[in-house]
């Protein structure tokens, strides 16, 4: 289903993933998740946007929303040892699966 | 929970609409869903982005990304006529409610 994920294609990938964090556990989530977008957006290759969002109506449901120049770049971001660190830290703190998206863009 | 909703306040809102689509509908969905996009965009005061995306590994799934000025303004689309129209449209073609989140962001 993915096309043109050749080293260097720029086939932008948008990243929404979404978890919903135990209500005790959302300031501790907080700490790690801005971390994690900190490192991101610091230390990570393509890297075009990488953001952390709190539903409005809801404070338990903790969403990043990313964009990477193409899947390989993404790829490398989830072997990357700030991710995998923060990957560990999280199953502390969600409720159940969470819900990840990967995304091309249409119009 | 929405601080900030006064008129002209800058407090960015993040939408995400996640459909599942029925898989006879796929095109009919996209020919009115970008159709919606370019309306929106051209149409509507403190529309920041308003884009169309496909899931990567599962084609049903279309999700609207939408970034507004302040709540005002998306409370604005959502009563505009292209809109409404397109809600009514879109009901033939989702399978089930869909997910929509609406998000302030945090770092």
């Amino acid at each position: 289903m993915i096309n043109g994920n050749r080293k260097g294609d720029y086939t932008m990938i948008k990243v929404v993933a979404k978890q919903v964090i135990k209500a005790d556990k959302i300031e501790e989530f907080l700490q790690a998740a801005k971390q994690l977008v900190q490192d991101t957006n610091q230390k990570d290759a393509g890297c075009i946007s990488y953001d952390l969002y709190q539903d409005v109506s809801n404070s338990q449901v903790l969403t990043i929303i990313e964009e990477w120049e193409n899947k390989e770049s993404l790829d490398q971001h989830m072997k990357a040892e700030h991710f995998q660190k923060a990957m560990v830290v999280f199953k502390d703190f969600t409720e159940g699966e969470g819900e990840i998206n990967l995304y091309q863009k249409l119009s």
